[in-house]
């Protein structure tokens, strides 16, 4: 890290300034220029929260050299991780598309959507048992029956289940069924969740907040991936800003500076960035050119009978032609989509 | 509610959203222009969401006219309420300055700080026992260590304690603590949680989410009011923007807003907000200024050597310098410092 | 348009708006429920920000219900728009891509970054002889001296030129010399130059602002075009947010939401949008996935030495790349990339 | 600056960057660490952003140390400095409110509010005759008609006059009339305009543009300092965020960060930051609480009939209220409302 002192630091302030980093066992490059003086300090990057050196006399402003995250960046782990899911592998050669229903309604919904998904090529199924909702008058899930049709679809179907766990009290029900454990974006930063959905021991998606930062973003997947959980999916998802004729902002740029940045694979979700049905399919189809890994893309067998986020939706019929266009890009990207055997 | 039909959406399309809005017990206004057709349903309008009409064929879009929260209305109620935390008031005549450190370090640092709040005139202690840390390397808090020192302080003080509440399974522990329970910024939309914290019969502190809107708050403050418990205390703490000098941008018009909206107090914490103490003194002053209820501060006995939040940390002179400030402010808007016995 | 009253708005309160709608030519439709009166108004929109309705005494809110630009929408015309520019046509089937330097700083600079973008199949040099800078200390453009250099970059390779205007007394000259004249983000609300600039009878390149709504841009574009110049261009760049790892946010889903409102043509810009080269390549690609119809990409012989923006060019062997990668993602959207003769 | 090498730079890299930074003229410091290498360069900070270091190989990124503005900082000069209007003086120990309408829409509406205003205690008159205005379709202003009548109210009440230029060609004429040329929030950045109107050797009034941050503000600031006008006052008035109840959010700890960092007075216009008049009373105080040194406000005769920003404006009863608040406030600052004599 960079300490920058004002201008009009004194000598003692330096002094304790270099003391305090001393002791915490930061190695020290001292520069002192005309204007100001400049305190370079090696070490353990991890801590430097834990010292309040704003707070310190004399002290302008402190700036961090390295990421604050260690196991997700690309400096711990050239990468990249490949993510298994039964036979599945997520962030490999090839790219996955999950596709379902916002909200798991009743069998019929769920089965119809999932057969429609599994015929035009996805091969995992999303679907919200416990559901997040901004009122608390609506609609809010069916719960465990939710997670039993969601089971019945991967039996019919052969598709792997992705659902959401929105509750340390309801981890051990939801994990029992499902296959991707997925952390919705209100809660990125549930702390206490994260750390207990990562001892689960089952693959996370973790959905980026919509106003967190991608170095937020990735601090969160540090949080799972120390507790030993490695098998870490992250999603784009949107994020809040000035606009409001969509709903979120996709930040599609974001898809490969977490590439850059970490060994995680990075999916994106068009659906709920954007809230529209009409702008899913040409931002699906950028998603995969700007190098994603696969998509999580709402799908309902009647969107305006939908209780839940119906204008997002994708009939079957868009759907599969989403498809077809998506496999010539990733071609032109030298992947395939993923294939259930 | 206001249905914007699309330029060329057919009769059928028409007839179908009519029977859908009556089929949901709406009553229909139906206004057929040269350019558009638009159709006003009234009714209740805590199920539009549940209604996925912008899914719907032909819809163009969908305006709602009437606020989504009901309990937290002035409508409902013209208000204001006052929320009783033992003796005291709060949303009545007088502001209340609730102070102390971020989190609660040790016996003495606690001790030390509440008592230097209590001297300079604030009511409530603020401490954290459990901390939501950006890095899981960062200091997580005491727990329920924590939680005893700031009963301790209670004792030794008077004032009354609040403090964080971030999992339904430490609920319990944090509800035998302390006075009024804080749901963090990062919590606002964690559902399940406003729920539970409703339950246990508390006065709550609701932070507003950084990236919430307004409405988005107020909808939160639903959940719990919902759930019976009336005793809800907003509290502003800055929302996100591009700005970066300081940590967030401290939305000062929504306190005159939530009033005019709402019947339930609005109290201001500039600390978060800003991360700096230099700016916190004037948004203080600004604060009450602009009819806040009252205030979260931080103060910290020494802020340099804080496990958290150091550089957004008052001393305890600072502090007492702040609070003749605000009594000043509050004469001018008839209006005084709240005072414990 | 649709005017909310309050709850609590009077029969005098409501008589009056009616009135003043009336006495302003609209069509009234009233709508009193139990709740509220809603009165619905149909007539000339673009009237609407003349009267200022919610300042009258028991409105709550208006909503306008119509887009706020005629001539910019697809209801007025179905399009596409087609410019053309020379033999080129942009919005049409072909895929244009514009590039070339950042600023102009010297003959043999510019004549080599033609000379590689024409090779790789750019259609259009960009490059910059009015620089706007954020700092008066930065390299501000060699003004005509720069003009004449792109004049004869066009007489050697035959590109076409697209450069900015920033001045309106500096727009003949610009004009002089360019096919396309650019209208930078900074000055996309800058009213007096639009409607200058329109006049000048030459196609327009309209940046959206980094804080402008589309509808915004769109009003933006509306002002040319009520200056009877139909040939804009518009061109997403990226919006401001709280993401800083990237100097803006590429709003990528604003392309199709163009194509949805409007028959105008639009590019989009990812090398300012990201001011990072690497970064630029994959959204290029998503650009072309997501429908634009062109793309403006910053080249530059020698990144390293650039006056300007020199972090977000792409070498000449980068961006001959990242064409081959274009022609691939256009034939799947069943166009191709423009070729000059 | 700092230059951050990345973890596996090599040492030609990092030679040809020492090499760039020398023949710049920087001193350097070079620090070795095990994971990185880094880079301290003193020297002459404009000249930065004429180096594409970022471009260079090797570099990971470049982190500015001191503040790209020299002359609007506070280490140029301690300041504070105050800005002299005839008799008026903005920025010392009094607060100046500056108020009138919108736009100038006829000698009647003019003169009442002029009257109204001057009665109440501004010193300053506000008021738009050339506006910049969203729509094409809108009311454009009276251009210099306006001006004149702007004169005749300050002929007949001693206020002194503000009022915006938009454009160079008209700069000559506004400052005929004007006693402060005011640089609308959209102009902020448009850098030709800034210059010609610093050279008009009058005070002006640079509004925070709704998407700068207070860096790019300062920077516009030093455009004009730069020209031998040091009679820059700053204006705070609404960054545009995701909050959509009010126009913009106020930040109004801006204006105290303001003040830290620089010598130049600020003061905050409530009025086109909020949107909707009820909240600008709230607001204004506040501002004042905050530091401000002044304040712009919107009052109009009949709100309900202007032609621009009605919502927005003031009666005059309401101001006269607010305006007594205001003293009560700045007497607690230890501050007087400047009088006329």
């Amino acid at each position: 890290m960079i300490v920058i002192m004002n201008h009009n630091a004194e000598k003692n302030d330096i002094d304790r300034v270099l003391q305090r980093l001393e002791s915490a066992g930061f190695q020290i490059h001292l520069s002192q220029g005309v204007e100001r003086t400049i305190i370079g300090a090696i070490g353990d990057k991890t801590r430097l929260s834990d010292l309040s050196l704003e707070a310190m006399a004399g002290v302008e402003k402190v700036v961090p050299i390295l990421q604050p995250y260690k196991l997700a960046s690309r400096a711990y782990m050239d990468g990249p991780t490949v993510v298994k899911v039964g036979d599945l592998e997520i962030g490999g050669d090839t790219i996955h598309v999950m596709a379902g229903p916002c909200a798991v309604e009743s069998k019929e919904q769920l089965l119809q959507a999932a057969q429609a998904v599994r015929n035009a090529g996805a091969t995992i199924l999303r679907g919200g048992a416990y559901k997040p909702r901004t009122s608390p008058y609506s609609f809010q899930g069916l719960e465990e029956e939710g997670l039993k049709l969601l089971a019945e679809a991967r039996e019919q179907t052969g598709l792997a289940i992705v659902t959401e766990v929105m509750d340390p009290r309801t981890l051990d029900v939801v994990a029992r069924y499902a296959d991707i454990l997925q952390i919705g974006a209100r809660n990125m930063q549930n702390f206490f969740l994260l750390r207990e959905v990562a001892r689960a021991g089952k693959p996370v998606l973790l959905k980026r907040g919509s106003s967190a930062t991608i170095e937020e973003w990735l601090l969160a997947a540090e949080y799972i991936l120390a507790e030993g959980n490695r098998d870490v999916i992250l999603c784009e998802r949107g994020i809040r800003t000035f606009e409001e004729y969509t709903r979120n902002t996709l930040d599609l740029t974001a898809v490969s500076v977490v590439k850059h940045l970490s060994h995680l694979p990075v999916i994106v979700d068009p659906s709920h960035a954007i809230g529209k049905w009409r702008f899913v399919e040409p931002m699906a189809r950028a998603a995969v050119a700007a190098g994603a890994d696969g998509l999580l893309v709402e799908v309902h067998p009647k969107p305006a009978e939908a209780l839940c986020d119906g204008p997002q939706s994708l009939t079957p019929q868009n759907f599969q032609a989403l498809m077809q266009k998506l496999a010539g890009i990733a071609a032109v990207m030298e992947r395939k989509l993923a294939k259930l055997p």
